[in-house]
């Protein structure tokens, strides 16, 4: 079997919804969207999986960049205005339009989650949903390449891009 | 359109090479497979995309669970006798089979990635690759409902699995 030639078929949970209803204004990441609040419904099929989710504080959101109708391999992205290899990136426009964004999670009712610090677009098809459990994701030691040289001020102004509060 | 019919293609960008040959012996998370290395293997075609890359510490990589071949909505995860759904796990056995850890990053040679503490199947084929950033991914104030009720000592034995060092 040729493993490149392979091809992964994967079907929504659910859908997300957000009060993001343009991608310009929409913004890049969860710690630029601060008490933004969205649900995300997952179909009926699936609601059984969600037994016990509602005791984490914070979900992985795994979801489809469905905007997105091309793939760059080098970007600029909103916070710098220069080009960096996609992978070095959160960017949309990647091989596979797999995005991820860590939310609060502040209950759930039935099959809807309700969500808070919402980066994302909506009517985004969600993929998947992972606990985020500090034992295993948050680190320290960390060094961020080129996201270490942009300011919090500046990071904080660009990252929210033309949403207003 | 029905979005619940919708269905999304992925390819592999890669492939992830880890001296972990046999699912049940292969540690269940990169905490608990401290200083085991590995090598991912970006295709040529996209090895562009890798640019600046090298100088973040952390990645996410983000792999199709090839083995499994079956979804669960309840599991007994690995560190817990117990049922719980399977969103408020990270096992395989999901309805769409993505996987997401968190490696070191020790050096990039042309199209291969050098990484460390690598929990991943041998042979897994890699759907993407992501920068973490400490700013957007570290998060503090967590609480993770199940996973609190677990000792460090006993997770990290049971998370090990049977890999011995």
């Amino acid at each position: 079997m040729n493993i490149k030639k392979e091809i992964m078929e994967f079907s929504p949970i659910g859908v997300i919804n957000t009060p993001h209803k343009e991608s310009t204004k929409t913004p890049i990441q969860p710690v630029f969207a601060k008490g933004i609040t969205g649900t995300v419904e997952i179909y009926p099929e699936y609601s059984e999986g969600l037994t016990d989710l509602e005791k984490f504080s914070h979900v992985f959101l795994i979801y489809y960049f469905n905007q997105s109708s091309k793939t760059m391999l080098k970007v600029k992205p909103y916070l710098q205005d220069e080009l960096h290899g996609v992978f070095a990136t959160r960017a949309p426009h990647r091989p596979n339009k797999i995005g991820i964004s860590v939310v609060k999670l502040r209950r759930i009712e039935g099959n809807i989650l309700y969500v808070e610090d919402v980066d994302i677009l909506d009517g985004t098809p969600l993929l998947d949903i992972k606990p985020y459990i500090a034992r295993f994701d948050s680190r320290s030691d960390v060094y961020s390449g080129w996201q270490d040289e942009i300011l919090d001020d500046t990071a904080n102004v660009r990252g929210k891009r033309d949403y207003k509060e």
